[in-house]
């Protein structure tokens, strides 16, 4: 298989993906509260670069049935519903639900990727399932929404187990790597994804600062659902759902 | 010690460098390429981010001691005297010479952070010297040149060398790292540079591509020479010297 990784959505070249299978990852926060979204019954999740936009999107939708969701700085912007947090994805908060979504890092790389041919939303807690849904790919672009377009720790481990799994066992020059998708597979070797780790990234003290410290458990559960979100005309939803 | 690293130019805001330590690392092949200059008797290295000011800057010092010198897709630029190759900065070739350079990457992200309170180009080749010169910092920035704003291998292993070796045995929790030096270290606690690793790295592969194979033996050669490189106006020169 071949497997490019991009470290920030800035290094991505949104015209190059139109024929590729791409992955985004952005651990803390967006994908994992979307996979938890989706494992607690949401109808579906449309990711917004603007919180304008995200407001606009949820009118058209109708706001009966719509949460307006996401953060600014961690926090969630004021007016909207529920912020950025997988704890507030409950499903009494959001089952049957569409949830507009905008954060500062995750749902802007989910739209840079929009078009392209296959679009799949991944975190540590979906890391099996994602890994599943991908085996029979013969290329795979893993994109890592990074952290205002910085590198992010978490997000290029996640994408370096989800290279690891994708081997199944094969060595790394088994699989075409590019530097990235080699440096992200080396790093999971060496480190395994604990709220302790998390604790000590850029985005893991920021949350800590603004009093989210708890949303680290949750984002640092390898495999806790077995859920597969897809991207398909702007909403992310359950693969084959 | 507080350590960030960048892993692409384009990461750095360059106004907050204005107080700080930079080291440029740029293994395929600037720094590589500066250092053996230097090592060889250069008298200076004056880096620039286009050929046309290579070209202007080289005739205001006086053609008769300057090479100008550089690449473009990794072969040396029509009209210049030398290329990037760290084989031909012998010590015939530049003893005594100044030499403007410019390349795609490297010359680039020295330029970028040019007006840091002190500034060191650093390759596997120059490892020792350059962690020994750094030894008294409270605080240091470094920043991977990368390949055309996105992530390289060996730039990131030798910046995480180079934060392990500032370490001193001490344990990642005694330095204070961002994500991208953390990463580095994990990367360079889980691989050596090897001439090997660097034929599989997208830079390594694109000088193969072009026939300079042999670069890679100079560039992975960690300790090679004992060449403190630091820039001050303008001009990169042994530290001291």
């Amino acid at each position: 298989m071949k497997i490019e990784a991009y470290f920030t959505a800035a290094e991505v070249d949104p015209a190059a993906l139109a024929e590729a299978t791409v992955v985004v990852v952005d651990v803390l926060r967006a994908t994992t509260t979307i996979v938890e979204a989706l494992a607690n019954g949401a109808r579906g999740i449309y990711p917004t670069a603007s919180t304008e936009e995200a407001v606009k999107l949820a009118h058209s939708l109708g706001r009966d049935d719509t949460l307006l969701c996401g953060e600014r700085k961690g926090q969630k912007v004021q007016g909207f519903d529920l912020g950025n947090s997988p704890r507030e994805f409950t499903r009494e908060a959001i089952a049957g639900k569409r949830i507009v979504m905008s954060t500062t890092n995750g749902t802007r790389a989910l739209v840079v990727a929009q078009d392209a041919a296959r679009l799949f939303a991944c975190a540590f807690t979906n890391l099996g399932a994602v890994a599943t849904a991908l085996a029979g790919e013969r290329s795979v672009v893993v994109i890592c929404a990074g952290r205002e377009n910085r590198f992010a720790l978490e997000d290029a481990l996640c994408a370096g187990h989800l290279i690891g799994r994708l081997a199944k066992g094969a060595t790394e020059d088994a699989q075409e790597l590019n530097d990235a998708a080699r440096a992200a597979r080396a790093l999971a070797d060496a480190r395994k994804p604990t709220k302790r780790l998390f604790t000590l990234t850029d985005g893991g003290r920021a949350l800590i600062e603004i009093g989210l410290a708890d949303d680290l458990d949750i984002c640092a559960e390898v495999d806790r659902h077995g859920v597969v979100a897809e991207m398909r005309d702007r909403a992310i939803t359950l693969a084959g759902g």
